[in-house]
């Protein structure tokens, strides 16, 4: 007989993006007149910019010649793509990283998850709000016990994320061999400023803990004081992984390509004490279950780099960073209490009145036709939270802002 | 501290094809004038048909355009992609295969190593010789003990391959719970007849076993009788997963795009004996970690099913069989000793003379500039062969039978 992973059955419900998806299709098909506002799962609505087509038709036409067709290339991605994320992504910002270091993927999502194949059994901190995918890999993976009456899985260390440390948790007294942080942050959109990064390096450091980086969002920070990068902080080769993205800087989210840094000197230990290359261990792992991000895509991700294409994406953040300023002034305006927004495409929000996040989901489903993420996706202390984001189209957000304007808030606050 | 995946340290050596390059290009650093020939890692050379990059094309300039632009895909693949399938792969062979039951990924290798994660322990069947992903990537899940002096690993049920059996292993007298199964096979390029695959499928009933069948092949197969899916025997969606790709029917290799079949009614067991569907659960890790195939190249792949793009393939595949051809007359002439190349683009040949596999590698290498696959590179039972592939440029091809025809073969015949 065929055993299954256990594991896989102390995951407690759908994926939170599918939940959302049904709810809303399930209202649409109740009413099918209703515009629906989308800000639910975070997704870009803005076209590829014309120079990243251009590169994308470039790459495609190669395919189709026999003098420049390309079959397998490297795992781990062409070399005139690492090199230029190695230049502008790390080298120019006092970050030493270089190509062999680069790992080119189709996503992050798949990252974050298959990170875990190369590690052991650990002690995993994870925040508390947090994107779902941290949790449920590890669930998936065999390093939790089953969800707990509190809506946490036993086995796992939560760090609370909320109002009183500014969403922003501190490195803790107890042992964590694994930590995630994100910055700027999913879901709460707030983003760590350089001390509290240096905490985090600083414990990871006397902890000998590797800290999982995801800096899908680091194309919205303005704040000039805020680092992009977890390895412009001192040292941080020596106890970072960083994960990073076309999705939401470039609008690859349905183009897929991303990249996870493995630093060289990055190290865990095995069963006996001896120190092991993590670098060697994701290579092997790359190498053996993956086979390289296609070669169109990869040229369309390398023309991001060029001046015109950095011009395009600068004009690109500027679109979203538009519409989370709409929605944040009129969330002001009525009287929510929010955090994020300033160097980050996503704004969280107190519900009002004591909803739940799900029930204010429903609120603004039936009521005002927005689908927002209810908090509690991201965790229980998510709870009494919602995001909402910057991604969506002008014109709904437009839409959606003037709905809020003109729903009778006065019930509720 | 954390702790790595000791798992991984056991893994012998680089993977196979890593280890090829490296000799290959060492060799050509020495001898900068010499003009290698490679049919070493599999990999096609002929370029993208027409109908297929206009597609391509028109998928690139759909994510220029904001009406047009698409963002996160369904994970599992757009519709528009698993309903050609369905019909085209299996309703017209009488499979009886449904678009949800079809899972667009980005390469059969990436599934074929994944799709452990929704597996407990097992006893687990592995062909000899067998490609070194189904083998290495079960050591990487700690399915394996360590590798033993016979050069195979401790703990792994090996099913040998070899010219008593015609390459084609029967099933056992023992319980196995997982058996890997690939036709038309890589390395050998031997078939399964429907008669052979009835018998596994009547060995995976009565044990409750899981086949996971890689058919990554099937378009070379000429032979009417032979099977293209193992969905064409009677209650094979009880008892298997099939893995198929664009890789090597369409020249996907660079492009990226394959998919994975999981019925609805395959069922496993968890640790108290309750019947899990094994579709819920890969759909569960396919929408955790994994976030779908770029949408240009679904595009692509789609349009290897309309009647231009039919006929476009069935030309690429007959150029690669033109190549197989060319190479077996030759070695037929020479005195090799080989197997597969009729219903496959592989050929495998007894190296002459007690050569082992590596050391048949270095003597072509050497002295023709012909890069083969070593047939230990598959497992301790390919030692005494090697691998050829038709995947090369006519061209290319026609040089190195050139050279197999003018070498003196005379010490080794």
């Amino acid at each position: 007989m065929a055993r299954v992973n256990d594991h896989y059955l102390k995951l407690q419900s759908r994926y939170l993006f599918s939940r959302i998806a049904e709810k809303t299709n399930a209202y649409q098909k109740m009413n099918p007149d209703k515009r629906i506002i989308r800000f639910g799962i975070g997704d870009t609505t803005q076209p590829l910019p014309s120079s990243i087509i251009a590169a994308f038709h470039k790459g495609v036409d190669e395919m189709g010649n026999t003098t420049t067709f390309r079959g397998y290339g490297p795992e781990q991605g062409y070399s005139f793509l690492r090199e230029l994320i190695a230049k502008f992504d790390f080298q120019d910002r006092d970050a030493d990283i270089i190509p062999d270091e680069i790992f080119i993927s189709d996503g992050t999502k798949c990252d974050i998850g298959n990170i875990l194949d190369i590690f052991g059994k650990n002690t995993i901190g994870i925040t508390d709000p947090a994107y779902p995918v941290y949790v449920d890999t590890n669930v998936m993976a065999g390093n939790t016990g089953s969800m707990q009456a509190n809506g946490q899985y036993a086995g796992l260390v939560y760090l609370l994320a909320n109002e009183s440390n500014g969403f922003c948790p501190q490195p803790p007294e107890q042992q964590l061999d694994i930590v995630y942080l994100c910055s700027p942050n999913n879901p709460t959109g707030v983003t760590m400023s350089r001390e509290i990064l240096s905490d985090w390096i600083q414990y990871a450091l006397e902890h000998r803990s590797v800290i999982l980086f995801d800096a899908a969002y680091e194309r919205y920070i303005q704040d000039e004081t805020l680092p992009h990068s977890i390895y412009e902080i001192p040292e941080a080769k020596k106890v970072a992984i960083e994960f990073r993205s076309f999705s939401k800087s470039a609008g690859f989210t349905g183009t897929r390509c991303a990249f996870t840094i493995v630093p060289k000197e990055l190290k865990g230990v095995d069963s006996s004490g001896k120190f092991i290359s993590l670098h060697d261990l994701w290579n092997r792992r790359h190498s053996t279950k993956f086979n390289g991000v296609s070669y169109p895509v990869q040229c369309a991700a390398a023309a991001t780099y060029t001046d015109e294409g950095k011009k395009e994406l600068s004009q690109l953040i500027e679109y979203y960073r538009y519409n989370v300023k709409l929605i944040k002034d009129r969330l002001q305006k009525i009287g929510f209490r929010f955090w994020g927004g300033n160097n980050s495409p996503y704004i969280w929000v107190k519900t009002p009145s004591n909803f739940s996040s799900w029930e204010f989901f429903d609120y603004l489903l039936n009521n005002l036709q927005i689908v927002i993420t209810p908090g509690a996706g991201f965790g229980a202390a998510g709870e009494d939270y919602f995001r909402i984001t910057g991604f969506g189209l002008h014109k709904d957000t437009e839409i959606a802002v003037k709905r809020l304007e003109e729903w009778n808030w006065s019930s509720l606050f």
